[in-house]
């Protein structure tokens, strides 16, 4: 029933190469099926302007997509300016990572994820969140072995997937045939231990009811569960 | 407990004052507590350019906040362009308000909801839908006498109150005191019937479980339920 | 003869209603017959940076419409930016206040007086500027007694009215209908001791002489009385 | 008195050349004593789109600084955008130079008047007025002469001078230094037989009584009848 | 001598990967040592409107580099515009690559080429260029399968290569250290019969001789053959 | 058989008159032929500040054009933002200039130098290096009559001519007829002894081969070694 034959509850492969660029302080390309986005952490010394002489620390988040990810390609957003929705996802990301972040441990510092979608095909903020997540782990065991900070400033997993009605059926992980035609979906943000981060459900000419509601959640539970062994695995 | 004194699911005082402004098709100023929020509708006859030859009509929003609508002065945003908080409330009134209505029976017309705050303490972008909602009502009223459409293009109404948990309780409707300290919240978009239109749940360095959203998901029930009382009130 | 039918010589209802929003400092509506600007002054205990260590203060002014203040909904400004007619008329209500004003009693601080028309319809800047003063001098009572200044920053009224030769007739107070036809029109800003702080006298498509000029001053000097009456009343 | 030594109602020395670009339609330099500026007129043969199927023509001026024109170096607006006072001095000039031209004579056409500060001491806007309307007269005749136009499109001469108060003593033609220190000034834009088109007079940190503006308006009618002649010796 | 132990007309490694997206009608990674560049190429069925009814196609180009590309984490150009370099840069990759294009053969269309730094190491345009010629290449290669053009448009390959001045010596390829340290260097577009199409050659704060300029021309010479072949090698 | 009837090795007149404005500390106006750029050298005592505290100076450049300095008027960049052409001219002028100026001499100040074209017939930006050395030279001369800098920080001349293959001949200093059509041309900056600073040949829609970038070459050092002389007598 789901174009690409999926399951109602099946996942799309998920592999996240870790290290992928040179330079980074941690860095990933994670691919849930055909939507690949490489993800980097970059650190700097100094917290951003409003948390100066605070103690804590700041993790925020850029998002991108180059031009031709997408079917037809886009207007460039160095030429035009970011676009409303990008400006709302990367505030998206940035928020949700900060929810597993102890930012007294990570002292005066600011981590930079950036996500910059390669290939486009649904779900790319989820994707940005989950591959973020192991950018950033990956640049804190690098403070952590250098001594910059004494405690692990990261308190769990974050990680996301996104569920929607389908055809009038609750499905996981869209992908954009799927995320084109449904009149309801949602992206989900969670922790490694099943706690809820962020729920965005919307609808676009369309209403749901707290039942559907129910079923998505319980669709995101086991989604992101698996995209947390996934971390696991990419980070160990 | 709370700062206003109110009980957990209590409402602060909602008044919706109609025909404020004399050039729009609709207008009204909604009063939730203290925020006041001005919504104006305006019909052009000419559909989006990417609804043109389609049949179908167009509701969309823009959102402001005059520059003392809060404690302290913010820059103009005239002066300094759009920030994404700003146009990602925008996208939210606009998605929310199209729930409610059929573009079919609009036609090819578009519908621009403009919410401006004229005094901000919490809860303005839930403000602005269900008052965005009663200058669309006016204004599709003024076309329904004038026989410019022939059914009505309303479906529903669309009504939208923030919830939160604050100071570890569940709290409904919050002013500015309990929003900049609530670690959990959420705005919650719902129709006339009570069913769902957008429910959108963050947490700012915090986590939450399904259990809390589910109270937090009845405490918004009960409110919209009580603002479509006021909406239905103002548009008699 | 007037669309109207005003005398010559006769001002549209003034009203000034004041304390309008929580926040301000000082703040009015100012109601010009339909013409509604909202007014509010704010202040910061620091001077723009080119006044920084010269015992000086300063007054400026923004200006803002909102979309659906006019007969046919204009484009956000906040979208597209200040047009060069908004920055003439916020760089004129800035110029206007400051002349009465001792900026040396002020001492270094920014008083901001933000003008927000509501609705027009027509002199939408004199508004502005009889209006600003109100708020200014709302904020400076406030000042005055909480012993933030000593002796009293501000010397004298300021307000402001239109005038211009309509069919052939010099005119007061033009409304939208009128200022749109009129060949000439001017804006004259004065004390409330009858000295002349701006006149702004322009012709569209015309020319003018100096006993016409001469004439819209008469009508100005005696318009500008009744709204500095209107100001005495409304702080008193 | 003066810094310059000139009288109260002494003009400062006024050369109009003319063809000094070779491929607008009309050109000058103007020289005011040492502000210098460069108009040319482009004509278009379509009318700006407001205006088309009307019959009516239009004029228009856009205004510019080079950035060492002044003393101090000033930020070149290629890179920062129009200033507020450059978008007013623009749409002034504009203005005025309309008031002398018949729009039905011109037809569906545009002028374009770049009005360009080589160099700068005062009074930059009314020299690029008086100067812009001798490239307009020239680029007029090159049409009459070709017959792209049956009747002069051209009623009448304008030219604009500035005068204020400068120590307490009114004077005409203000070059930098008093300008500067002027407590009162204005710019006058008038015709060949001496009807006003524009007056703009501002106080900053002052007022003036009707008095002083006559005197002032006296100081200009004398002023412009100069450059009015300078205005024909150049187009002769 | 080299920081990286090559000999002086030592290349660094060249590795060209096709087909890596999905949705680019060409595409490839093609990696000049530790600098990696994804370039699509993607085909518009309509010309750019100064080629409309004209018979001629259009290559053009946008170039953009990754924030954490570089050794220090950059601004992103969305939130700030393109900068000059960036735009200097998109201009040389378009005009190299229409110099081995044949406009009237390729029709009305317009292909565009984004070349976007996944990892920079020195020498980003050049890789770029000879990268993006692959792009073109097989997209060119999908119409021309598909009947879309008759005769091949592309008449020859477009490579280039940077040389410089690295510690006195002329060296082929700089790498960052290299770039960094060069007084003199310069980009060499070739064809793949070793014609030139851009030579641009600069020093900061050094000057050079025609003799060095010889010498570097011939080590592009050899550069350039290299990378046709590689070339050749992935799209065969 | 050149439009000019020139010879193939023919520069066209040129004269470089000084000391054009009063304000600039140094200043220009460089006519080759119908190219005119009036080029002004304003100093500042703060080096820019990515040299602060290094001890050393910086001559940067910024370039424009006057909306009708060419045939048909273009836009004016005050209202559109700099083109990607004009930013790339102005950093090639900045970087010519610096290659002939000793920044240890200089210390830390910088100096601008603006050039605007004031009419345009191909070579504008060589003109603007030419004459930008004239204003220059006459600024740092300045500064030694003040003793603001001990020793001479300009080493050498910088000159600077295009050359190109117009009608199968190559051809030395291009006007805009030449421009337009050759399909080879560049840009050559060079020393008063005859070094290469900068060397830019590009080819639209064309290639070339080193034999005739070898005659280019040649005519360009005959033709920059006039432009030297010219210099000299400038700044006699």
């Amino acid at each position: 029933m789901r174009p690409s034959g999926r399951q109602i509850d099946e996942m799309r492969p998920i592999s996240i190469e870790t290290g992928v660029t040179r330079h980074a302080e941690g860095s990933c390309l994670i691919r849930c099926g055909d939507t690949h986005v490489l993800c980097t952490a970059s650190i700097e010394d100094r917290p951003p302007p409003f948390l100066r002489n605070t103690g804590l620390g700041w993790v925020t988040a850029e998002y991108g997509m180059l031009p031709r990810a997408t079917h037809t390609r886009m207007r460039r957003e160095a030429k035009n300016g970011q676009s409303g929705r990008t400006q709302e996802i990367q505030r998206l990301i940035g928020r949700s990572l900060r929810a597993g972040v102890d930012r007294v441990a990570l002292g005066e510092r600011q981590i930079t994820i950036d996500c910059d979608v390669i290939q486009a095909d649904g779900g790319t903020r989820c994707a940005a969140i989950t591959g973020g997540w192991v950018a950033l782990r990956l640049a804190v065991n690098k403070m952590l072995k250098a001594g910059d900070v004494v405690s692990d400033p990261i308190v769990d997993h974050v990680a996301a997937v996104s569920c929607g009605v389908y055809a009038g059926q609750p499905v996981v992980d869209l992908d954009y045939p799927e995320d084109s035609e449904a009149g309801v979906d949602g992206n989900f943000v969670m922790t490694g231990t099943g706690r809820l981060i962020e729920v965005q459900m919307s609808a676009e000419g369309a209403t749901f009811s707290r039942d559907e509601m129910g079923t998505l959640l319980d669709l995101a539970g086991q989604g992101t569960a698996l995209l947390v062994e996934a971390q696991k695995a990419a980070v160990a």
